[in-house]
């Protein structure tokens, strides 16, 4: 999709001293590190900053940006990388702080059920630091994201049916203002009614209006039982019409994902799995010994109710593991089924009784464009993945794809839904994002101006005209 | 509490007019209805505003605000004036906006276990409303609220430890701003990556950023079994070392309350109970018959381990509304306790692991300074209440209170927790507010000035300064 940037002036050079004199061979102009913080996994084409900064603590990061804000310089917060919607390319240049140096994780309460991290931890690293607690951290977004960009895009992935997103898993943030001043969000208290909720304000404004640099998080304690189950359906509509009624019925379930019969397939050769190749479902059931058998039990009824078959059960971790890899490694498996192209990924999310229409013809608009597109779905929340498969060279085959991208956000719009359910907007979804609130934009951008007034906070993103 | 009011200048005779061209009889600056607009059922003075509006709809509010907006006048909006914190006191006069005639409940999906209403529907409104399909709205801050209202307060109650606040809840709103304006914020969707959480900036906001005039709301199912339970504790300690140890395990109980002996004897005398006169902890568990069940076994267990004596059942829903009409009437039993006194009502939250001692310390604290002051709490979520009984003619005792006020906020700070877990700021908390969130106190007041920069949507309110 193209981009229009704007000029863009060279990187100051008082900025590069005093950003070399504050962090010394942690600030690097070097082109191969400008290039790799510039590169996403996806479709987004590289944008590399000027300079790279590797801040080791709140301070620095106050420290750098106080700099940028005295030169102009723009500021692109960077976490892993693994972000889907342009959210790290440095559109007018400037200094990437990249915070995975700040990988800390300096506090847990295993009395309270929660912790405080440095942005740059790892959802993987935080768990492995949990592993003798009992505790764990649920909010998985497929890719071993840091916490800050996690918080940043509001991501959320497999289990948010059960345990919601960084939304709600967020109890409070370190954040550096645009000027440098550092503020810390919310705090210990599970709940409080002292005052405007910045914490919410800072999770998914994919640091347009502050770098987070520390998240305090919720915990859980591990459940007594697991158990992971997967079943076929003979048509999408019938799998999600199960989805609903275990929703309605209020069976906590921990995860419920759709995989469309392309994916089945993609997935069957990619993981070396021997899945029936059909719409299916993956459930998992978290809770005691006898509150899984029974959720597991009442699933399975309304999966038969709707024409499912047979639960194939995962009870060992190992099974599991190989199942919600497969799962997880579903954008591998698609690409592979063309190889040589690359993946378009995009999201939605409906109110769940639009699911069903929406996949339908959803699926119908792919075979009509003729594109290679597999679907899975967090379809508990009513959000769903697609991933165009494209060869980087056709460029009828782009535009095709590009024409399906509206139509299908157009779709979810009309129903009641949102452009992006988990992936956030970067510069991928900008334009529908006035279609999607209306004034609410307008208000946005005042509250950008507001926080801040040079627009040097990842510009370029999330709202029109920043 | 002293209250410094700016000057405030005489309703604008044109606004006035425009209001009575308006809205007609639906205007009126009778001065009973003055009066009763500005009084709270708690400790603050009766602030009536000039003039009281009661809209119909969210463009008959635009429409008012606009009026305001023109000639400046100052707009408090109003619910059921159940506030704690002098919400809807017109510290400088203007304009109240009364909602209560805007009381439809708009839409209702079973499907998506959602719903729209208007901001004056009550709580116990829309659960009559939902009577027939098997739905409830659970958020129950004890007096009959309306929604708009407990949203502007992100209020929460009895079963948050469960269902979450109005925070977690509202899945989106329509504001009025402070030019006219109207927005939507938020939408069906469960879950949205797609721009600012303007919906979470709203609520909590006490009507100081926009006056929400539709909320929509998540539902829930009736759970299939409900069962309520009490047990007696040696200390509120015990107590609270149980709740501590339900709430690590992980265990979904709806509802965990503490009244200490103090609430108990009070709420025995008033609503002709007969409770073991010892801290007490009242249980809630909801589910599946097997899965009340057993959490209701795995929580009697702690309990006992902790020194709590037999649990008391209720699972016939006349017994259990019967003593949940009890908690809820707490307040009332409390005034009670010392005819022709009358409440202040507080409360604080902290981090569950501090619970204990903050509860242990404050009641010390009570006893030090002779103050009767039973304590009740959301314990759950390290929340709880004290309302201390005051002659409202002996300023010495008042004067004790109020110290007494101030050591409880800074005891709670200290522990990492709040000034008000779900009463609101309004303006009795606003002197602890910069305690609590430093610099981030300036961020809110430039949100503030950035949507609202005539400082015309309740103000006095949330912030110092406004």
């Amino acid at each position: 999709m193209a981009v229009t940037l704007s000029p863009r002036p060279a990187l100051d050079d008082r900025a590069v001293a005093a950003l070399r004199a504050l962090l010394g061979d942690r600030f690097s102009t070097a082109a191969a590190v400008r290039e790799q913080h510039g590169r996403e996994e996806t479709w987004h084409p590289t944008m590399p900053p000027d300079a790279v900064a590797f801040p080791h603590s709140t301070e620095e990061v106050a420290a750098v940006m106080r700099i940028c804000a005295a030169h102009e310089v723009p500021v692109v917060p960077y976490g892993t990388g693994t972000s889907l919607e342009g959210g790290i390319a440095a559109l007018r240049g400037g200094v990437t702080v990249d915070l995975s140096q700040m990988n800390r994780v300096t506090r847990v309460s295993a009395e309270d059920l929660d912790c405080t991290v440095e942005a740059g931890v790892t959802r993987k690293q935080l768990n492995e630091h949990l592993r003798d607690t009992g505790l764990f951290f649920p909010i998985d977004p497929g890719a071993d994201a840091s916490l800050g960009g996690m918080a940043a895009t509001r991501a959320s992935g497999t289990n948010a049916v059960r345990y919601g997103t960084m939304r709600d898993n967020v109890l409070g943030l370190t954040v550096v203002l645009a000027d440098g001043r550092i503020i810390r969000t919310g705090g210990r208290a599970r709940k409080s009614s002292a005052g405007y909720d910045l914490t919410r304000l800072f999770v998914g404004s994919e640091g347009t209006l502050g770098l987070i640099t520390e998240v305090t998080l919720k915990l859980y304690g591990i459940p007594e039982a697991i158990s992971s189950a997967v079943c076929a359906f003979p048509t999408v509509a019938d799998a999600v019409n199960t989805v609903i009624a275990t929703i309605q019925l209020g069976i906590p379930v921990a995860r419920i994902e759709l995989l469309d019969e392309v994916q089945i397939g993609a997935s069957n050769a990619y993981s070396k799995l021997d899945l029936e190749v059909a719409p299916t479902l993956f459930f998992e059931f978290h809770g005691t010994e006898a509150g899984v058998a029974e959720q597991a039990e009442t699933a399975k009824a309304l999966a038969q109710e709707n024409g499912g078959g047979d639960f194939r059960w995962a009870t060992k971790p190992e099974d599991r593991n190989r199942l919600w890899e497969a799962r997880h490694k579903a954008y591998y498996a698609g690409i592979a089924l063309r190889p040589g192209c690359r993946g378009m990924p995009t999201d939605v999310c409906v109110p769940i009784s639009r699911l069903a229409d929406c996949l339908v013809e959803t699926k119908a608009d792919i075979e009509a464009s003729g594109l290679v597109a597999p679907i899975v779905g967090h379809v508990g929340d009513g959000n769903f993945h697609t991933c165009m498969i494209l060869n980087p060279d056709d460029h009828e085959e782009i535009a095709r794809a590009e024409a399906f991208h509206d139509r299908l956000v157009m779709r979810a719009l009309a129903m009641g839904g949102t452009c992006t359910g988990e992936h956030g907007v970067g510069y991928g979804k900008i334009r529908f994002l006035e279609q999607e609130h209306g004034d609410g934009v307008a208000v946005m951008q005042t509250l950008k101006r507001a926080l801040d007034p040079a627009g040097l906070l990842n510009p370029g993103k999330v709202l029109p005209g920043n």
